[in-house]
């Protein structure tokens, strides 16, 4: 089976402009099929406080009303996916900006919560992967924002490492599957104040012991999930490390990779 | 040759949530290739002032400064062009959108002109036919935003006319086109005062006449201008006419025929 990499890249690069750029150019040089994820970064919430909509938490996540539905809208499908698109262009690799609304890429439906209404945020049921697999034949780099839609039309605001891990498991039919994580740290760390203390390899007995040990916690929780159920469903290889390394994490040569062992 | 559909639809439709709904629907019912490029509308007139952004305008052309790019690229790329894909589905027609940066559909480069810097618009060397062929032969209906980008990846405010010309006239290679102009009015008014008052055809003579004596004049010249350039370049059938009457305009039911007799 033909090489896939699938890439997340979190808001802390998004928002560094020169990160960004040596980051996309980087992507630009893998000469393989990819697929790039982004998440949103802090343009989002200046633009609410430009706008005067107030962003409401609940439980560390935010409500996405109807305003900021708009607001992640405009910032993540338009702003930012664009200009990914564009830089990567002019690094004459040929990207394709779309959202899971485009081309029927992803099927939503509207999150149901009996305790907390998350309002427009999207839960996952299906990856075309046929499409996919057209657009990476025609040698497109598809550059993908979180925003998906349901069947009546309704654009929902829809978490980005969970699509990264949805296109992952879908295409893993098809393709040798590498999905990587990438943000602002080497990779997991065992001392969160140590960026040289980065954990080589985590495997599923590792993880129940670093979790007890609460050297894993709060957000790295729901992402280590999302890889250890990506690598259950077909992934061959799941990492997690530095945007900037992100040439040597697909050689497996730093970060933190995941095993099912 | 088969037969291709190129409808432009302006910021009047845009804004009017219940026209664009039905609009959209009967987009949706035309069993046949087609691309729709929509225009901007009053919402990023609305976000500049929310943001502080002074919108700058010379001879009657807004100046697209730093900022105002961003906000354009939010609206136009994000907003808008994700609702209408997002419609388009829920109707049973499955929609692409894309603005010309993506897939290299449209090569632009930024305006230069001694006498007014317009900032970052764009003007469009080359469509890409072969990509929006494969698009329109795997039943995506394309919804284009008047984005491009140059050959740097910087992103350009680009007419929503222009592209709709030049992506008819680009396709006019391989497919039967009809270009159907969709704004707020039945047609070219012989009486701007009477919306009754359709000028059914516009020859070459008819149109020098009709400039002549002022019936028309502003912002048509330019709309008509490239109505008569598509036509030059193997465009079949030049149609302006009110969103409301897509479909009879697409039969040559109503609005005004641009004829190169």
């Amino acid at each position: 089976m033909q090489q896939l990499y699938i890439i997340k890249i979190g808001g802390n690069i998004i928002d560094d402009e020169a990160t960004l750029a040596l980051f996309l150019k980087d992507i630009a040089s893998i000469n393989c099929p990819k697929i790039l994820i982004h998440g949103g970064g802090k343009l989002a919430t200046t633009l609410a406080e430009q706008m005067g909509v107030k962003q409401t938490m609940v439980a560390g996540r935010r409500i996405t009303d109807a305003d900021t539905l708009k607001i992640v809208t405009m910032v993540y499908a338009g702003f930012i996916n664009k200009n990914i698109v564009a830089k990567l262009n002019a690094n004459n690799c040929a990207a394709i900006g779309l959202t899971g609304a485009d081309a029927n890429l992803i099927a939503a439906h509207k999150r149901s919560n009996n305790t907390i209404d998350y309002g427009f945020v999207g839960d996952i049921d299906l990856v075309n992967s046929a499409v996919v697999d057209s657009m990476l034949q025609q040698n497109f780099t598809i550059v993908v924002a979180p925003i998906t839609c349901d069947s009546t039309g309704q654009l929902l605001n829809t978490n980005a490492d969970s699509i990264a891990n949805e296109i992952a498991k879908a295409m893993s039919i098809l393709y040798k599957v590498s999905l990587i994580y990438c943000f602002e740290k080497n990779g997991v760390l065992q001392n969160a104040n140590d960026d040289d203390s980065v954990i080589n390899k985590i495997s599923t007995v590792d993880y129940e012991q670093l979790k007890a040990k609460q050297v894993i916690s709060g957000g790295m929780i729901p992402k280590l999930d999302n890889a250890f159920a990506a690598l259950q469903h077909g992934v061959q290889h799941v990492c997690i490390g530095h945007a900037n390394n992100v040439l040597q994490l697909i050689n497996k040569q730093t970060g933190t990779v995941i095993t099912n062992d």
